[in-house]
């Protein structure tokens, strides 16, 4: 009886892995909601489990062998955000309309054409500028931007602490998140803090997870399924590829492993077209990360959309690209816009353009600086070249002297 | 003219102070909304303005001594929280009952009878349980609570971390901030992390802040006031006196002394109901902090109500004492119930009633620990004297093994 | 035979705490440093013996009852601290006298008559002083402290983030270890953050730690024995208690419970001299916190000497006060300068009089404010009676403009 | 007058600026020692001075048009560690053998020739393994190693969060300081954590720091040099330039111009030996970046010595290739052991090799993984190949089962 209890307790892990596609998930009663607190005891089975040889058996499976692997239950919730339960009782039929839906559906992240990657803009001493960060999410939706990524390298995650990371992500779900889609750059080259920041996240109900491959760090393929398929389980989830900055490719043979996971809505990449192609074939729903191919990506290889920079400028125009109809005659004309965004590394442009174009104030976070002044005339140009009613704001343009910008090491 | 700059930009400073209660907002050109980035210009005034002798005849006051009285901007929004621009059209009269106003007003504040200090559930790991949390502030809406202060001494937000604490209180916001006012306790002995986080937790939608005098390291009356008011002007605040804590009382002086600020809601008072008396008959809006003493808080000497953590449990026999007049029979029901609670520091008792009413698992944070089991042989007895359906949850209320309950130091 | 590998397991548990006084250490092939990797397999009996009814037997005691009792090995090191191996092997006489000890010893902190709650000092944007701070710490060290308890409510711990703690004791024993005692203020009203602070003072090389009870939350006896002894096993260890800051006394029968550890080396004792005779008689070191009873504790009640913050101002005169025998007229001599020290919450005097005697920046992180004007012309007064060359420093002692005082909110 | 003053703070900024290579420096009254609380007034002075239209006639120069460009002082400590005065004035001729220098000077540094990125090893609920780092060290010591770099990409200081690496930086400086030179890695892709712990860690007493450019982020070349000036007036530098991980080159441009700083020791190189070579030839100091290429860099290129990561394993081989002329043998001997190191991304081969070796426990944080067995049974037929004495520890290389790592994503 006691090698079948072990065996039964250890099919219930295996049951539970196949079922939720969540590592975390402890086995047994505490999940059927009567007997919450005889964890430590299924801890004992779980245990009993893992050392018994039947469960050594199959194929080593990394993540799976980690201390206690069914100690950390998943940190969620299933509450349906703000119910409003007199509206939904006496008008069922706007309930659909207005009412928030308990969870972001993988489909509806699936469905986003325009996300932005929006900038975060700062106050004198480096914290975050809330007023015109409102003003520029509101730019956003009003031109038809249909999400966010809060904190990602273009809006400067990277230098943020996760504190303020998660604040700022709350903030734009409790202003905005009725309106549009807040996808949290929760990913990180350490495993830990892409658990703890995307446990948080979705806790405090952000939309989808942006997660980028462990750069800098590194690790092998098995390493990155491994820590892919550790936050997956927590809720939609974009894979971000960007081997120019990771310094590592995110080969389809990692995509395809994790593809399995229902929490996976597609992949950001800029690795280029062909590969676009290639995923969309295969089935995956592709972001296009580079603004300069994007059209293409949307027209011609199948990309669902775009995760933009340039929509921060000209957000209307990118609309119109990823919505309207193949039209090269119009990414011709934002092309150069493009090619200075990008002339030296993102945000480095688009921090200038936005302080120029007078909707942020002209601070910068270090390691960026501004671009020199040769760089500022030249942007004036290209806004009058495009029109000054397609950017945001409604300021002239200005060129800034140099002792206009303020950088800022410690804050 | 130099010189007449010097006051000029001084005046501005003062001015600026009056007007907006807010020693964080720089003077100048910043506020208007036309030309944000001449901060570092408008701070060499501030500057200058402050070596001149005029700014030093004054009497001294020190939080205006800092170091760059004005380099730090209010982290604020003014954005109207999930504005929902077609039903405010659609449904003109709808609108004011059921979406959200833009900030919660003080007076919203100083209206709320029962606010329940929410216990925080724990994970085996000891994160939060959000499932057992969000059943948990259900059954205050349901019950009839209107305000839930989040992390308080109830809810260990003493055990917290700063970056899990903020992230339960945008977990609240989020899922019930329609239902239900959101009080987070950002108070600290640390006047840095109160700042820090009081800043986070309106930023991230809080309806409101709770803040303590600096417990433990404790400080002068004049240090207490220069604590108050550097969070004071960043919401509505509740301050909160319980000297049996905090190893020191805040003397009536120091209320009166911040009272001006419009941002002051109110005073949760422990000390007893003749210094809720004499607050009341001073306009001050004080809530009682001692269940055992809340009727007639409420009743005799003019509270408007309590922040109370017996209705953790019984919110609804709560609710009947604030809302549906005197009653000194329900009260003395009550009492036996109140007494248990608080046989040992709160919220040791709490922790134990919840886990033993089974709406949580019975884990604990050390240094707490559970009652032993005399106790919660009592406990079940006085559940059976009150009546088990006052009580949240449906399960039979159980005495517990000692070894059904998990205690945690590292989590 | 698996019965008997249970019981097996379990005494080995049973044992493996008796001996080392460390709830934390795993049992089994771990720690005879043959087999280091077992550890899963030792968690899996481990927790099998948790389960059988056997364990059960014995009276509850709370912090054995955690999730996984010994997932945690103890972070140590038992690495000679900066060995010389050349200069112990060429003068052995000398390297007693020379060399670093591999370990502080209890009965090392137990012999330490006057030890320094040292201040900190800051830079005008808050952070630490190091220069001024080194130069305290060269002050103590000339006039005979020979022990400096770092970030404490004197030092402002409660001020720091725990980086920074961590940070400054490290520092201080960099710098100063060789020469005198470094007790780290690792105490904390959550056991976590206790844990945490404790382990990293350990591994960075602090000689001791000091312990306060759980502060402001409080929590049962049993609570604090369970909080005191989470921490005991990591090395040397003072409990302090001063139930005027902390709202809640530590009993005896609180300290008589954790004295049976041998890295228990006294108690900090502000209740009053009556409690210090107790425990001396009871056999328990202790270290008087009030200097105004430091000498009759000394003298009269079989105190060790003190944990002084007076010393931080005449570091002589209090050396004098503990070594030279008994004193009346030295230490009426310094009452005065006690009682002026002691009139705000400290170190609100001290504070005010380091910067006075020039010897620190003006410099205050709030909730602290500066005397007022008044005290700081009696302070003056004092220096002149006791003797400007009993004080530290060298400079003139001077009244101070409240404009030459600077008080941080943001650092 | 009031001209010529302003015209003369700002040359006391200058001239500040040029002698101390310190942005941070404040000017004026403060640094002569006798009125160190004017800081308030030097600051209206230099901020004054900032905004004459005499401070804005020359080149911009980006990192000095931060807010308040003086208002950080550095927060450094003169100290001299651990100083023995008797052993100083008794032993003379001893003193400059044994006695710590008061500070590692940049020439200290600069003539390391075998520095071990050192490995750190963990326990197995992730936390650090401190006996086995110690043990580590140890070996590293033993066998002829000059200095360590702690938590650099080898020793996964991506993977701490900043407490645990200053904490062990601190640790190793402690108990190993004397004998061994202590780079802390405490560079970041975002300048202000870089800033944050260099300050703690040159404050705990590291000898020298590691610098990336930053990763990931990325930035243009302005952007790299003010970087690295923000945190060169700390103390000993290197810059370590490895383009595969960051995405992105340092070219020798920046290298150039941030050469003049005299805490400036050199370039942990990985770009090849050309790019050594060019260095070389023109004074810049190089440490090679990859094992494979160290040989000849260091005998044919004028590299300095190496920051190996293959050390770890053979230390006694690569300080034979370092120390005792070309041998070109020995190089092709320990060839295969370096291309089976790195056939995945470091340090997956390393911690496979260690954990095989039976020195640290088979723990892993993710996103490493363990190399495949296939690989494991490869490494123990190079260890017999190159002998096993050559190697770190004295148990039987194993090729370990794969149950028996252990993998944490929560730690």
């Amino acid at each position: 009886m006691e090698a079948n209890n072990r065996r039964a307790s250890f099919d219930e892990i295996k049951h539970n892995r196949l079922e939720t596609g969540c590592a975390g998930v402890a086995p047994g009663g505490n999940d059927d909601g009567r007997e919450p607190w005889r964890t430590l005891r299924s801890l004992v089975r779980v245990l009993e489990a893992a050392s018994c040889k039947k469960a050594r058996a199959g194929a080593w499976r990394s993540p799976e062998a980690s201390v206690i692997p069914n100690l950390h239950l998943p940190m969620r919730s299933l509450e349906v955000k703000n119910r409003w339960p007199l509206l939904v009782l006496l008008l069922p039929a706007m309930s659909l309309a207005f009412a928030y839906r308990s969870r972001t559906s993988v489909d509806d992240i699936k469905g986003l054409r325009l996300i932005t990657a929006i900038k975060t803009p700062y106050l004198p001493d480096g914290r975050f500028d809330l007023e015109a960060y409102d003003s520029l999410i509101h730019m956003q939706i009003v031109n038809g931007a249909e999400g966010v990524v809060v904190g990602g390298t273009t809006g400067e995650g990277h230098l943020m602490s996760w504190d303020e990371h998660i604040m700022l992500i709350g903030h734009t779900v409790n202003c905005f998140g009725a309106r549009i889609k807040v996808i949290g750059n929760t990913g990180s080259n350490s495993t830990r803090e892409a658990i703890h920041a995307t446990e948080q996240g979705f806790a405090i109900g952000m939309h989808g997870a942006l997660h980028i491959n462990p750069y800098y760090g590194k690790t092998s393929v098995q390493g990155m399924v491994s820590h892919f398929e550790t936050v997956l389980s927590m809720g939609p989830t974009i894979i971000y590829n960007v081997p120019s900055r990771t310094g590592q490719d995110i080969p389809p043979v990692v995509v395809n492993r994790v593809s399995w996971n229902p929490n996976m809505a597609g992949v950001k990449e800029c690795v280029g077209n062909d590969r676009v192609r290639e995923y969309v074939e295969g089935g995956v729903t592709i972001w296009s990360g580079n603004d300069d191919q994007c059209h293409d990506a949307r027209w011609d290889c199948g990309a669902v959309g775009v995760i933009s920079v340039t929509s921060n400028l000209v957000p209307g125009l990118m609309h119109e690209l990823m919505f309207e109809g193949k039209n090269p005659a119009l990414n011709s004309k934002v092309m150069p816009l493009i090619e200075w965004l990008f002339g030296e590394p993102n945000p480095i442009g688009l921090n200038t353009a936005l302080a120029q174009l007078g909707v942020i104030r002209p601070i910068f976070r270090l390691p960026y600086v501004p671009l020199p002044v040769e760089k500022r005339v030249e942007f004036t140009r290209i806004v009058e070249a495009i029109g000054r009613e397609h950017f945001v704001g409604d300021r002239d343009v200005k060129v800034l002297e140099d002792d206009e910008f303020v950088l800022i090491g410690r804050y």
